[in-house]
């Protein structure tokens, strides 16, 4: 990438900087507001429009390709657009990715005027929009003319520096404003607090020096900062085993010999659950304690030996009474990698061996457990596993996945019709993996529409739509013969038809195990592959089973 | 319906006091913060539950019940539900229109003890999303154990009173909780400020004694409230005048000798304006002034002789120095009806007779002119016209509607993809009406998944599907060659009949005016009609292209 020197409108650049942190593909849907802005971002070389359907499905499809890139650039217009995906950017701050929705907003004239604008409550008031994002956003900028560059600059550091997502309204006669080039040449990149590393560092050590059986919780920010790499590194420098919480699930290979398996509490895996409560010293990078994340709060509490690294500060001691530095997240792994070159830990006793999950064969209908069995064996490595939430999630979830394999999922936000929209986003920032995404009916119902823009996009996923007829999740949670649970009844063969063309579409309904186990070993690589899997309305994998027993304790 | 006399649940409670403001469809989504809330609310008798695929859907589908009812609900679960609707609700408030948002939200101890539950941020903090939804609602409540039914009453009320969206949110916990019935034995209603009421009655007689040439302005509030009758009947005491809003195209029927056409400043019709401009007394009932509906502010600027009645208010005299006073609308459309009687003005001019619309014969491709030609001479009386935002709605208010027909609309929002799921709810709510739907394919596909619950419910919309390939409303406001406007190419009645089954579906693709009156004359009445009508991508309605004029204007 070349940095322009002559002066540039506000929209490139702010496409420069997109390009310069990695994106190359913008999300959003266009409206009048956004247009003038639309027209000139898309001048700026190697940045691509991602047209789709709705702002919902838009919304998460950057999620999932921030989840990848390390950023995503989200466009909409003012009030009717940006509203509609408030969902999703509150689901990325919930899952901490870092989203840049960028509203076109109305003029700066008709603003001071306070005129009574469509897309407005028509009483002059511009800002309640902007305030509904401020809650879930880490940073928000209207532009001005005078200030406008440092306000894009701040919006992306923001963004970049939390992995959160952040807000940036743009009004439409100043897309086009003329701005100095010159700060491009300055990389946009937080600057590190020096003392506050050497104090972190210094607590560390003290930590690892009285430290025999120490353990690492790999979280979701160590994939939102890609940085499982270096700390596989750390690990097996100092022989620490890892646990990955189920937000992290995929960062680190299954067959890595230090990694233990997926840690939620004691819901999931008793042999990580002992292995953290036996340790004495916890070390967790960027995870979230969450209801579901912590095994409905089963996870270890926060003892004194417990070293908690977050996406700007570090907390060395137990919550509440422990010493917090203000280090941000890449320093901290590079501080904790540093260390472990000075350390080595006798070996910790390994779990029993998983063994391994052969497909089953037969004629009989499909379950829960044999679709998971069935799809465990046949997931190819290289691929990228979407799994949406309710039984896809809590099924995919207990699969060993085979080396080289993305998952992505919303354990903590759990906004069903997230997956599939995010197939598109993961695709398009990875189109080296083939995206194979689990999805309930009634998640899909949801979001349907974006598999137009995956094929449009020429992205040929293979996709397990799981049929019961409904929102299983609910049905093993509370009520299960509730007929607010039921759903329409679609034709999914031929809706993805209608929609992507036949010519795309490889599409079988698959009801027995046998059935399903062919459909998937022919999934030709050049087309969208739809398995269309029908199940028994009330039959929910394990984990869910455990998740509902677990959750009905919380309804108070 | 019978009010019980034992304590019921809160769940029971809101059921009553929807039902007795005229509400027997809730909306919505279940969510697992909601299934307690609907498992006991759907047991009072009366109530049917709504699924919708997704939560827009149900947004859009109450804001159009709530039209035609005078309230509606929409129930969501917290977070990943209620977020997702923020834009319908937002544009029911734009729209003056009083749909409760009732979202299903975490119990009480949850909240007290700040646990880090799903579909939060995870940090503890709870009242984000109430503070979204405060920016576009007049109320807001979470329920407490100790206030229960007075928040709820308080809720409704200012839904009703101010015809705006108003916000419950119910804790898991609180929706079984035992409450009073008593209070459900005094109906909601706020009560007059007959001081207020009084004092304005005295402003209204001194305006309008000197009065020669008054024309009544009638605004969508008069449908919101209900009150076309009565303004007609002021109206014919004292023959005057009276001029619609695009807002309220259809309060009033077209072959009304006193009605004298749709008023938007000078963009639609220059005799409307004529007739407002030389007017002594200007009374708009319940107007709204946006830019679009004022014709880029070419509305008459407001005069010492205007009278200017709110949902709450009514100003007497110019804006800004005319004299306020707090009359709910009901009052003060029934102060005019009252002082109607007592007056009896000169006839003014009639405007040109419209001539009327012949169809168009032949085999030329459909234009936008000859859709709205041929769309405007088929369109039996006593259906509900749905225009969604773009060249469907500026070519259906061109339309000159036969008597009693219902027009719905978006024209202070402007969200396009409302007028699908309105549908739904229109249908719902007047289910001796048969809806019409005009709708552009970019529109279709935000919301298309809500034909599957019109299907489910039983309606048989007519629905005009224009396919001009894209968002040809932006194409005649800027760059009309910009790629951001070309949409995925989908096989409409393939995918209508994989929703809904090919027995529930009679669709055609037209192409020629022959094909297009050929298929609306032929539409069957048990069926949902799908007439897809193919149009050049660029054409776009008269009315349009004077409104991308005047709004090129406003764009700084």
């Amino acid at each position: 990438m070349t940095t322009p020197s002559e002066p540039i409108t506000l929209a490139e650049y702010l496409g420069h900087r997109l390009r310069q942190a990695g994106v190359d593909h913008l999300f959003g849907v266009p409206g009048d507001f956004n247009l003038t802005l639309l027209d000139l971002v898309t001048t700026v070389p190697g940045l691509e429009w991602v047209g789709s359907p709705n702002e919902l499905g838009a919304g998460y499809a950057a999620d999932a390709y921030a989840r990848r890139r390390g950023l995503a650039a989200l466009v909409t217009t003012y009030g009717v657009g940006e509203l509609s995906c408030l969902n999703a950017v509150a689901g990325s701050a919930a899952e901490d990715v870092p989203v840049v929705h960028i509203a076109g907003s109305p003029a700066t004239g008709a603003v001071a005027a306070r005129r009574p604008l469509h897309h407005t409550l028509a009483d002059g008031v511009f800002d309640r929009f902007e305030k509904a994002f401020a809650e879930v956003t880490v940073h928000q900028e209207t532009v001005t003319a005078e200030h406008a560059t440092e306000q894009v600059d701040a919006v992306l550091l923001a963004a970049l520096t939390h992995r959160r997502p952040a807000y940036l309204s743009i009004p439409q006669d100043l897309a086009g404003l003329p701005v100095d080039p010159a700060p491009l040449r300055k990389p946009l990149r937080a600057a590190p607090d020096e003392a506050a590393v050497g104090e972190f560092a210094h607590e560390l050590s003290r930590l690892m020096d009285g430290a025999g059986r120490p353990v690492l919780v790999v979280g979701h920010l160590v994939s939102r900062f890609g940085l499982a790499g270096q700390v596989l590194s750390a690990a097996r420098a100092a022989n620490i085993p890892l646990v990955t919480t189920l937000a992290a699930k995929g960062a680190i290979d299954a067959s890595e010999p230090l990694h233990r398996g997926d840690y939620a509490g004691t819901m999931v895996d008793a042999s990580t659950a002992g292995l953290v409560d036996g340790a004495d010293l916890v070390i967790e990078l960027g995870t979230v304690v969450s209801d579901v994340l912590s095994g409905f709060f089963t996870h270890r509490p926060a003892g004194i030996r417990t070293v908690r690294i977050g996406a700007t500060s570090a907390t060395v001691g137990p919550d509440g009474t422990g010493s917090t530095h203000p280090v941000l997240f890449t320093d901290a792994v590079r501080v904790l990698e540093d260390h472990c070159q000075k350390y080595r830990f006798a070996d910790q006793p390994t779990a029993d061996p998983v063994p391994p999950r052969h497909p089953e064969f037969g004629d009989d209908a499909i379950t829960q457990e044999s679709l998971w069995r069935t799809a465990g064996s046949w997931l190819p490595s290289g691929t990228a596993v979407l799994a949406d939430t309710g039984t896809a999630f809590w099924g995919a979830v207990s699969m060993t996945l085979p080396d080289d394999t993305v998952f992505v999922g919303q354990p903590v936000w759990n906004s069903i019709g997230y997956a599939l929209p995010a197939t598109l986003g993961q695709g398009l920032a990875d189109p080296g993996r083939r995206p194979v995404l689990f999805i309930g009916d009634g998640a899909a119902q949801m979001t349907i529409q974006e598999l137009s823009t995956i094929a449009r996009h020429g992205l040929n996923p293979v996709i397990v739509l799981i049929d019961n007829a409904g929102y299983t999740i609910e049905r093993a949670l509370q009520s299960p013969k509730a007929g607010y649970n039921d759903i329409a009844a679609w034709d999914w063969a031929g809706l993805a038809s209608s929609m992507i063309g036949a010519g795309r579409l490889e599409a079988s309904t698959v009801r027995t195990t046998d059935e399903l186990r062919t459909a998937l070993d022919a999934a030709p690589a050049d087309r969208i592959v739809l398995v269309h899997a029908v199940l028994d309305m009330f039959d929910a994998p394990t984990l869910l089973r455990k998740l509902a027993e677990r959750n009905s304790g919380s309804a108070r």
